[in-house]
């Protein structure tokens, strides 16, 4: 780990090879969901599970909000709780995220119940929460980065999962068709903010640490799914149990 | 689940039926780190994990104790820091927890370091003491106690461990033996707190998704180690690797 100061430009560097490294991209569960080698009910407990983190998105938005400084930053932070709240006619995010757990055969009900998701899915989108909440501002929006790399695996994940899935239609994964322009523009504000407050070497190192924390939230949430409908495919006790085939 | 006042011995069944359902006594993990299954290098991925459980037993006591409103309370509580943080003198449990680290053949500077452990293991026992830290002092209580199912999986582990595993001694397991006796002089403690205090039904039912959730605390580290080192066996990005046998 350099700990030199880095140019803006190297901490991009940085965290693009974060990224590269350890972006929930490279785990095999994505792998067998984006090539069709699930089942319904696979597919399901992903949903289910997924339905944590959206609705916990707006939650750790709204404690960033609560710190920002000014009405210019807050205005910009604002629009990502309204992406996932929606305004009252137009759906967000999570509304969107449930027409994707009834497209794939759940009640929406228990997905917004969370009673069956996994302890992996809990603790990994609580420590989160947490985090955005109790670290510095700075840290708190770099957690924010795996944006930069979500367009790619939203494209593969479209493309493969309607190729792959003939019970799945392309209504049932309309949430992902905003995300490929809301990602990019929230991680060109997040990358530029990182980029011009992080101007000491322990800042940079507080930085890169927040993008690889936050990478482990995702890729937990799949080592998770992975073990309990998978291989060994054990569910815990209490957590979802698909229907038989 | 009953939402009937119960007696506190009816409590006290239906705390002991979550156990016998859900302590991870039952986890396919423990079944192979007792019946001498495991390699050398799983076994200490195990014991790397633990340790960073371990090491923040007494940090969850520490909140809960700041919480309690008597000395005679607080007295109690102490003795759990105590006997996790030693005195100075005579080793607590995290000092000979390292021994046991060191016994199975890693450099406990690994474990004290925690940079290798799982994300699953980091989020479960953060969320553990966010918990105890969080909800009310009832519900912190009950969180603790798991420990009411501790000494048989500990009689179970050491004589197992013992017999299967040559390359560990009796030393290797000395943080086990006062376990034996610390465990349950506390969870008749908690127990006989929560009996008393747990006196409606909303508190009865927090009293048992309290005992629930540490439950999934303890599962969930074996889920991830499970994962991670038996099967599949893939090890997320950062995590310990043991070295080849």
């Amino acid at each position: 780990m350099s700990m030199e100061l880095l140019s803006p430009e190297e901490l991009e560097e940085a965290l693009r090879r974060i990224g590269a490294e350890r972006y929930h991209s490279n785990h095999p569960f994505h792998r067998l969901l984006h090539d069709g080698k699930l089942t319904r009910g696979q597919v399901q407990a992903w949903a289910l599970n997924r339905y944590y983190y959206q609705a916990q998105i707006p939650v750790k938005d709204a404690s960033l909000l609560a710190r920002l400084p000014t009405a210019e930053l807050r205005r910009e932070w604002r629009r990502r709780i309204e992406d996932h709240d929606g305004d009252g006619t137009r759906p967000g995010g999570i509304e969107r995220w449930l027409k994707l757990v009834e497209g794939v055969g759940l009640d929406p009900a228990r997905a917004v119940s969370t009673a069956e998701i996994l302890p992996e899915t809990r603790f990994a989108v609580d420590a989160y929460v947490h985090f955005v909440r109790d670290r510095s501002l700075l840290e708190a929006v770099a957690s924010s980065l795996t944006e930069l790399f979500s367009p790619t695996i939203i494209a593969e994940r479209v493309s493969g999962m309607l190729r792959n899935y003939e019970w799945i239609h392309e209504d049932t994964l309309a949430y992902f068709t905003p995300r490929l322009t809301q990602a990019p523009r929230d991680s060109d504000f997040a990358l530029a903010y990182v980029k011009a407050h992080a101007d000491a070497v322990e800042k940079q190192q507080a930085v890169l640490a927040a993008l690889r924390f936050k990478c482990d939230v995702l890729w937990s949430q799949l080592d998770g799914l992975y073990y309990a409908y998978v291989a060994p495919g054990f569910v815990p006790p209490g957590a979802f149990v698909p229907e038989a085939a």
